[in-house]
């Protein structure tokens, strides 16, 4: 049996620096200082930095509050100024590349454009660029009908999309609107990351994909591989790993989002070698140690 | 045997307007009247100004030229100039679509976008395009790949091509560029005709397709027909019409491009009845007597 593991899988640039700011904050123990809301979707993450003395709250009229670090998914503009008001200091660890899509949102609605956002309107992220996208806004998941635009629209894009929604999006808007400006926020790392895990799990009979069971860029890896009729499985850890997974696979590939740290796909690389004592690892990437 | 007529069929708003104006200059027989290139792409309607005294000229040095009637496809901006400096009187019968295209050209380009035509790069409309979008202009017809583009693109098209050429460049150019500003220039009357004749083609056993061998829009009709398999005739006039091609058709289709006068289809639906004795015309429109 093989085992791939994904050169994408992991941390992206903009959890990288997320996660860098949390854990330089967190060893100062300074009362006072929390996440607002987790800072990225990885449950063990947050552990980690709660241990260290780093907690996420969820009002921002927590008793004790001095400092916030906001979230790498970005929070409402709102939201942004209640805490300015309420004179807490702000740590912003939004990722850049969200900011700039907040920026071509608020820049859209300035300039006269309907605001179109593709994504999930659940999503932090989402909820973040629909406070800068003016009171017209639209938000579109790529699976329900476009509801009736007007003629010049603006389209932002959650950043972990997959360019081929943004694609379909183009193709119901243009039938609609005669002036479409499209600023494609898809994070490249997510673009990347899709299409490596589409290429491997056409070559493999089993595919693990670990991360936050609360990440969307991971759920959608996952639903990518189902899609493509490959076994699959999303776990958060090692732990969950059933050794019977990989009966009679002969190459089992693994992929993880943008918020799983290095030492669980670590972890879930060791535990599947575990699974399967004849099989010879080969690896795409190196696994930090 | 029906005969059904396209209710798209024959004149859009634009070349309406344009034959309007040289019918209405013709009749005086002024000297020095002309117009620049063939006013709309249709031989017949050429001829029967020229009866009247208006003819076409290619070369704005000829001599004795007073007044230049502009083409329904627009001239490049250089050319205007020139004939502005020559001292000519300009009647402009540029349908007004056109002209929308030529303005959102040359406003992407101030604006620093790199201007992307789609079209057809021999086309007297595109070629007009061209002289507002800059020098960094990339014209594709969305056959031949995408060459490498810049970050910052705009688009428009041609007004006669159809919507999903559109659809298909956006995806290709969302691949490379990450700010996107499309103008939808296609015109509304293009797109219900190419809708009508494609309906019409997956219901009947034979096409006509009636305009000049030199329209892009009628050629594109026809292109579209056999695209669908059915049996299809591209005709300039009723008196290229063979009977044979209607021998055991149940239903024949009609369509026209933009810029076929009513007077063709009419005797085109003349010559298909009598081609055939026993048929029973049923028309989607009235044609106009």
């Amino acid at each position: 049996m093989k085992v791939i593991v994904a050169k994408t899988a992991g941390f992206c640039f903009g959890v990288k620096r997320a996660v860098n700011i949390a854990f330089e904050m967190a060893p100062k123990k300074q009362k006072g200082i929390f996440t607002l809301g987790p800072i990225i979707h990885n449950p063990q993450l947050i552990e980690e930095l709660r241990k260290k003395g780093l907690a996420p709250i969820e009002d921002i009229n927590t008793a004790g509050i001095k400092t916030l670090i906001i979230r790498t998914h970005g929070i409402p503009l709102q939201l942004l100024n209640k805490i300015s008001a309420a004179g807490y200091e702000i740590v912003d660890a939004t990722c850049p590349f969200v900011k700039k899509a907040q920026h071509y949102a608020k820049l859209l609605k300035e300039h006269g454009y309907q605001v179109i956002i593709l994504g999930d309107r659940e999503h932090p992220e989402v909820q973040g660029l629909m406070s800068y996208a003016g009171k017209n806004v639209v938000v579109v998941d790529g699976k329900s009908p476009l509801p009736e635009i007007k003629r010049k629209v603006g389209i932002v894009v959650q950043t972990t999309q997959p360019v081929a929604a943004l694609k379909k999006l183009f193709g119901e808007v243009v039938e609609q609107a005669k002036d479409v400006k499209v600023y494609n926020t898809i994070c490249n790392s997510t673009a990347l990351r899709l299409k490596e895990t589409e290429e491997m799990a056409k070559g493999v009979d089993t595919m693990l994909v670990v991360g936050g069971k609360n990440s969307a860029n991971t759920t959608q890896l996952a639903r990518l591989c189902r899609a493509l009729a490959v076994s699959t499985h999303h776990i958060e850890t090692a732990a969950e790993i059933v050794p019977e997974w990989f009966t009679g696979a002969k190459r089992v590939g693994i992929t993880a989002g943008a918020s799983t740290p290095d030492w669980i796909i670590k972890d879930v690389v060791k535990r599947v070698s575990a699974s399967a004592p004849c099989l010879r690892r080969r690896g795409h990437r190196r696994i930090k140690g």
